[in-house]
C-alpha cells in the first residue's frame, strides 16, 4: 500500500542530502571536533559551518548558538539554567497552558523545587490570552516561555507582542520561545523580536533525530544543565555530535521557508474545503493557525481507533496528540476548552514540503469510510 | 601522506556497517519512536534491538539501559540524579581524583550546591588508593563514582574490590562506573561486581558521536536530569535518537572483547618495546593499563609541539591528555604524581582493533626525529 505520511510534527523523514552529509562525517571527517590536529579541526569546521547556517536562518551571530541533544535538551536547558541564573532577582516562572511537555513538565519540576510557577492561560483558538498574562507578570518574575507554534493545533502565538508586554511589566525577565514547530516554517527573528532565548530541532524539518540548538541572547546568561569538558564555552560540553550537527545544517540550508510555506498553504487549503465538506469532523485549529497542521475530531469515533484505521485501511500516518504524550489525553485542547468527547476523538494532521493532495485525498477518505463503519462512542 | 590514527580514545572512526544502518534508520525507518503507528513501532523496534544488544554486552536486562546523548550526559545523569535521590541519607559523595572532565566537574557542582564532595586519590600507577578510599567511606556517604579505566593513561581501577568496600562501609551509597573507556574492551560484568551505574559511549568504538548510554540497577533510583514526554519511563524524555541507537548496537555487535583485546595486546606490546629503545622516552602508563592506550612524555619537548610534528611530518594523530580538555595540562597525571616537565610533555597514544604495526613504527620514527630536531623546553 503506498504510504501517506501525514505526522510530520511528531518527526519528518531525513532529506537525502542530510543523510549522506551525516554519513560522510561518521566515515570521513571523523575526528573529535575538540582534538588538536587535522582530522579534529576537520570535524571543527563540518560543526561550525551548520552553526552559521543555522544562526544565519535565525538572522543571529553563530556565536550566541548552542547545539543540544535535541528539543527536550535544549528546552531543559533553558527552563532550569535561566531559573538558576536569575533565582536571586526572583522565583517567578510563566509558562502558557499549551506548552511542549519538556516546557511544561520542567516547569512542574521547577515548581516542585521551589519557585513560584504560573501557567498563563490560552482562548478557545489556544493563543496565550495577553491580559491574563498581563496580571501574572510581576517585578519577581524571571523567565517567561511561551512557544511559537503549538505543536497539536498550529496555533501561532503573538510572539512579538508578548517580549513587548514583559519588557513592560517584567524588565527583569528573560523571555524564551519554543520554535520547535516554527523553524523553517515561518520567519523567526528573536532578535529583532526582543526573545532572550529560542529552541529548535532538526527532525521536524528533515534533519535526523537527536540534535537540536539554543540561541542565547549575548549578554544573557545560564547556569548549564550539563557539566564536563571545555566544549561549547563550558554552557554545554559533552564531544559535539559532528554527523548530526552537519545534518541539520544541511536540512536548514534546504529549507525555504517561503517557498515550502506556500505550498503547504495551498495544501492546507485544499484539505480544509475537503474536509469541511465532511458531516461528523469539526476542526479543533483555529483560523489563523500554522498550515502545517490541521487538528480536528471525529464524532464518536476515538483517536486511536481512527488513527489505526487510517493506517491499515489507508496507508495514511497521523497522530492523536503529541508524539511525546504516547496517546495520553490532550492537555493542550483542554486548555482551550474543548470538550472531552473532542479531546477524546482528535486527531493531527501534519504537513511537510513534500505532502500531496493524493495524500489529503486519502485521508478524506479514509475519515468518510471511518465515520460510515467504525464503532461509534456514546458521548 | 598516509594518515596514522592513534587518537582512537578520543574518539574512533564509525564503522561502515554503523554507519549505513543509521543511514538506513534516517531514511527508511524514519518514524518518531513514540508514535503509535506502524512507521513509529519499525522505529521502536530499531531502539529496542540495540538496546538488546548493548544490555547483552554489559550482562544486564535491556529495560535496566537508559539511552542518553552521550558519555557526557549519561555520567552527568548519575552524578546528578543520584546524589539528589538519595540527598536525605546524606550528602558525601565521593570520585576519584583521575576521573573523566565529565564527572570530575560534575563532583564540583555538586560541592558547590551544598554536597560534600571528597576526591579519592591514586597512587603512582594512577590507581585508587583503596585504604584511603575507606577512610573516605561514611555512612553519610550516597555516591561513590570511580572510572573503570582512565581515559589518559590506560590504568584500570579494581572496580569489584571498591564496590565489595562500598558495600562494607557505605551500605547506603550507590557505585558508578565510568566505563567509557572500557567498553568493548574488556569484560565487563556490572551487575555481578555490585555496581549500581555503568555509563557508556558509542563513539570510542566505532559508533556515531551523540550516543551513550546508563546502566542503571533494577530497583536503583535517580532524579531525572531532563523533563519531558513519556519517553525512557521518563528517566530520559526526548526523542530517541533511533538512527545513532542502532548504530550503537552495530557497533557493539561487531566488538569481539577478547579478539580485539588481543590484537590489541599484540600491538601494545610491540610499540612498547619500540619505545622503550628510544632515548628521552618515559612512559606514564602502568605497566597493568589496558593494552589500548600508551600515555608517554617525551624530554623536554612541549606536548603540542611533538603533536603537531607528528602529524605534519608522519601523518601521525596522537592526543596531548583528553580531547576534552583541549590543551590544557593533565590534572590525571597530577595527580599520580608527576613533574610539571613530564606533564607538559605528555602525549597519548590509543589503538583500536584497525591499528597496525606500521602506524607504531611511523610514530616511533616521529618521536625520535621530534627528538633530534625539535627545539627542547629547559626542565
Amino acid at each position: 500500500m503506498e504510504i501517506h505520511y501525514l505526522d510530520n510534527s511528531a518527526t519528518t523523514a531525513v532529506s537525502k542530502a542530510a543523510a549522506d552529509k551525516a554519513y560522510a562525517v561518521m566515515t570521513g571527517d571523523f575526528g573529535n571536533p575538540s582534538s588538536l590536529h587535522g582530522l579534529g579541526l576537520k570535524a571543527e569546521l563540518a560543526v561550525e559551518d551548520a552553526r552559521q547556517t543555522i544562526a544565519g536562518a535565525l538572522g543571529v551571530q553563530p556565536k550566541n548558538i548552542i547545539f543540544t541533544s535535541g528539543g527536550t535538551e535544549a528546552n531543559n536547558t533553558v527552563l532550569f539554567g535561566a531559573a538558576d541564573a536569575l533565582k536571586r532577582r526572583g522565583k517567578r516562572v510563566i509558562v502558557s497552558a499549551v506548552e511542549h511537555s519538556s516546557v511544561y513538565e520542567s516547569a512542574k519540576r521547577l515548581s516542585e523545587i521551589g519557585y513560584d510557577v504560573q501557567f498563563a492561560p490560552v482562548n478557545s483558538d489556544g493563543v496565550v490570552c495577553l491580559d491574563k498574562l498581563s496580571d501574572l507578570l510581576t517585578c519577581q518574575t524571571v523567565l517567561v516561555s511561551v512557544m511559537a507554534v503549538n505543536n497539536e493545533t498550529g496555533s501561532v502565538q503573538p510572539t512579538e507582542a508578548i517580549a513587548k508586554l514583559i519588557k513592560k511589566r517584567s524588565p527583569n525577565a528573560y523571555f524564551h520561545v519554543d520554535a520547535v514547530q516554527a523553524f523553517c516554517k515561518m520567519p523567526l527573528k528573536p532578535a529583532k523580536w526582543g526573545v532572550d532565548f529560542m529552541t529548535v530541532s532538526a527532525h521536524k524539518i528533515h534533519g535526523p533525530k537527536g540534535i537540536g540548538t539554543v540561541y542565547m541572547r549575548e549578554g544573557a546568561r545560564i547556569t548549564p544543565l550539563l557539566y564536563g569538558g571545555e566544549q561549547q564555552k563550558k554552557l554545554r560540553p559533552g564531544t559535539e555530535s559532528a554527523p548530526l550537527i552537519a545534518a541539520f545544517g544541511q536540512a536548514v540550508r534546504e529549507a525555504d521557508v517561503a517557498a515550502d510555506s506556500a505550498v503547504v498553504r495551498e495544501l492546507n487549503a485544499y484539505a480544509l474545503e475537503k474536509l469541511g465538506a465532511v458531516d461528523g469532523v469539526t476542526l479543533n485549529s483555529p483560523s489563523g493557525a500554522l498550515p502545517y497542521i490541521i487538528n480536528l475530531s471525529v464524532e464518536g469515533i476515538r483517536s486511536e481507533t481512527m488513527l489505526h484505521h487510517l493506517e491499515r485501511e489507508y496507508g495514511v500516518y497521523v497522530s492523536s496528540s503529541s508524539a511525546c504524550g504516547k496517546g495520553k489525553p490532550s492537555y493542550v485542547l483542554k486548555a482551550m476548552g474543548l470538550s472531552a468527547g473532542r479531546i477524546d476523538s482528535a486527531v493531527r494532521i501534519s504537513f511537510c514540503r513534500h505532502s500531496t493532495k493524493a495524500d489529503v485525498d486519502a485521508l478524506v477518505e479514509g475519515l468518510q469510510s471511518g465515520l460510515k463503519n467504525l464503532q461509534k462512542v456514546r458521548s
